[in-house]
């Protein structure tokens, strides 16, 4: 028997897709050039036939890989030629809003575009935002515990998970759709599933936490000359902004001038020779007082000298404008040969050092283009964007290592939220213990004995 | 052998209480007449040392309980007479508070207040805040993952511990003291350690997340007819106040009467005729202009018919008293003859009808005096007071099953912060499926296969 015809007994035979009818199907968005590798894809449209599917390919060994939206980085949705593609892209149904509970209770293919949409029209605002949210569906979202531009101010994804369903390797379905923020009745087992990448579990649905949408966005560009002004203007913002500050992002002068240059989409609206950037989001209820507020902070942080120059978006599109700047990545990578990037996460007073080195070291080699650094300095977590003149394994291990190599003295971590799929495994032990692996590969053996969920992801058994 | 010798390899022996040393040791700090059952008390002060006393356990298969602070309230730390218990009193270093990360690394037996005034000092605070704050230690707190009054506005334990150290039952030691937000690399092991109440292992150290200490505190009281209206005003004042609504507890008209009655060390600061009375909380920078925000809130929500009166604390003393009302539950306590308590959680748009079915069915029991309902209603979690005649374990179980048996259908809890221990064990099915328990009890067996850490609380193996 072929592998798709196992599945006949849990699904109509129009949702198997094999042979021929995967010939438009891809394991990543990003590199829709390589064809997928699969016996068959599922479409499953129910948490009772995810659970048959994985009973089946439990019982037969199979290896599962789970397709959401295919926005990952690091490479957790590859597959190999006798793999089971599960996609739950046909779970796409916005199940409740509750405007009271302020909870929405959706399916894990839902786009995270359309739970915002839905949301905004009862006043309400999923926070979890990014780049990619026209495509990543929650089931991956929660998979990978994705972070984003708005961590600072509503967490990562694991913050706003409030009931989970999911179904084991064993077809065991694990199902608690809880609406309450408060719940400690036993082991929090849906803190294992968020952020282990498709290896202990399928996720099928999930109870979100929303939050009353804000009316008033304020937005403002500084320029530094120092990072210690850069970790003290944190501090000021956070405590003059009290609970509204919802971005503070840097950018280093070599990457502001790149995201800001001629062809780029945006002009600065500051000069070009502070050392650093530091875009600052505030979002509340009250355009007039909110945008005083900001002002306000960065005339005393101009006064105190933290801060050499300032702008203050004076309206909702230069808000947007601003944003352009930082989100608009493509001007730091479109004309790179070939590009390599990091998500890493240091303790916030060693950034400017290790980021200092790390440019230094890079910008010695010879295959070493370009180096753009930028990213969620409030949470440690900083982006290095790499131009390169080849695609070697040897240039890009080098790469990593320089990159990689003093973090776990500053107890920091190769993945802040992109994760690490199979293209950071060699890497898990810069910010893990012996230990810890260990431990992680026995949970991975209790929930998965044959090793069926994501084979090879995170980690090799 | 007697079983504190064992301990001699692994501790000095003045370290080892037993026999007579023990007559002032207590298994709970609120029942002091019951003297501590053990067979010895050890009192190690550094990880290595508790590693080296699990061992010993571990190879002896002799249970461990725990202690903290001793004001767990659901028998978590009860032992027997052959039980070791490992007292991490002794580790109560705080070993550093960092400014630019903003964070505290401490011991587990850093005492909750003594944290609260090391941040206060650096002009930073540890947000969470409960009644037992002067007695709670850090560990019992994290492994209990404790709520307390600004849940809304900073999360419960677990989203304020960034790093944690622990060992396990087999004296493996699981170092994890990262000072950063944000760590996507592999699972999340120390989600399973937060709130799994001493069974799965023992935590050493922790890193905690501190936030910048608002300047200012603002408070407001309430009376509102409605229900409905009580969730208006907790959508209206979220909206309004941006990010720095931290507290909306909500008191019952007999409980409000109750706390302010003669007698109690507070007046009442509204009419007694209101049925429900909600205490609003707000925390910002700047007095004046918070103090300002939250009189029009209320003026607004008079205008709307949303609350029917309101008084707003007009200084930081009158806040304090606000305050007070809230937090002496000893004016409900006190004069009862026996009494029982409960944290359950359950969705907000509930509560009304779920509370006032659990008062009409308590109050036509007989040996049921009083019943009073108040709570963190923002979080969804009520807690009940119930004084009555006696404290035979049938009328025990005939309350608990009218406060806890509505829960399962409204996907609600039966502990929303105290956890399960050994009191609620027997309900544990209440908000937990099946499945769920038994994948709990799979993790303790993978955790702890000899069963050696805080053996029987949460379940029975």
């Amino acid at each position: 028997m072929e592998t798709h015809q196992l599945f006949e007994s849990a699904l109509d035979s129009k949702y198997i897709l094999h042979g021929n009818q995967l010939k438009d199907r891809y394991s990543h968005i990003w590199r829709m050039d390589e064809p997928l590798k699969a016996s068959c894809l599922l479409l499953p449209t129910s948490t009772q036939e995810v659970s048959a599917i994985l009973k089946i390919c439990n019982d037969n060994k199979l290896n599962v890989v789970t397709h959401g939206g295919l926005t990952n980085l690091v490479g957790s949705t590859r597959s190999e030629n006798q793999d089971v593609i599960l996609s739950l892209e046909r779970m796409n149904r916005i199940i409740e809003i509750n405007e009271n509970t302020r909870t929405a209770t959706v399916e894990a293919g839902v786009i995270l575009e359309n739970l915002h949409n839905a949301a905004e029209d009862l006043s309400l605002q999923f926070p979890l935002n990014f780049g990619a949210k026209g495509s990543a569906q929650i089931g991956g979202i929660i998979s990978t515990n994705a972070g984003g531009l708005r961590v600072l101010k509503y967490g990562m994804t694991r913050q706003l998970v409030l009931g989970l369903e999911y179904v084991l390797a064993d077809g065991t379905i694990i199902s608690s759709l809880k609406t309450i923020i408060k719940d400690n009745s036993g082991y929090d087992l849906k803190q294992l599933m968020i952020g282990s990448e498709g290896t202990l579990g399928v996720i099928t649905k999930a109870v979100l936490k929303l939050v009353e949408k804000p009316t008033s966005r304020q937005a403002a560009i500084a320029g530094l000359s120092d990072y210690v002004n850069v970790m003290k203007l944190l501090k000021k913002a956070d405590a003059h902004l009290s609970g509204k500050l919802s971005g503070f992002e840097l950018m280093w002068n070599n990457t502001f001038k790149q995201l800001t240059a001629a062809g780029a989409h945006v002009r600065p609206p500051l000069e070009l020779d502070h050392k650093f950037y530091v875009l600052l989001e505030s979002q509340g209820n009250d355009d007039q007082t909110d945008r005083r507020e900001l002002e306000k902070l960065l005339e005393n942080m101009l006064i105190e000298e933290i801060v050499d120059d300032a702008v203050v978006a004076s309206s909702l599109s230069e808000v947007e404008h601003f944003f352009r700047i930082r989100e608009d990545v493509s001007n730091l990578t479109d004309h790179m040969k070939y590009d390599q990037h990091f998500d890493i996460s240091l303790p916030i007073p060693a950034i400017d050092d290790y980021i200092a080195t790390c440019y230094k070291r890079l910008e010695k080699l010879d295959q070493v283009d370009e180096v753009y650094a930028f990213g969620h300095v409030a949470d440690g977590n900083i982006h290095l964007m790499i131009g390169k003149q080849n695609d070697s394994m040897e240039l890009k291990v080098e790469i990593d290592q320089i990159v990689y190599e003093g973090l776990t003295d500053l107890n920091g971590s190769v993945s802040a939220e992109h994760g690490i799929g199979v293209d950071k495994r060699d890497y898990l032990n810069i910010s893990n213990t012996t230990e810890e692996i260990e431990l992680m590969k026995l949970l991975k053996k209790t929930f998965d004995p044959n090793s069926i969920l994501n084979r090879g992801k995170i980690f090799e058994l």
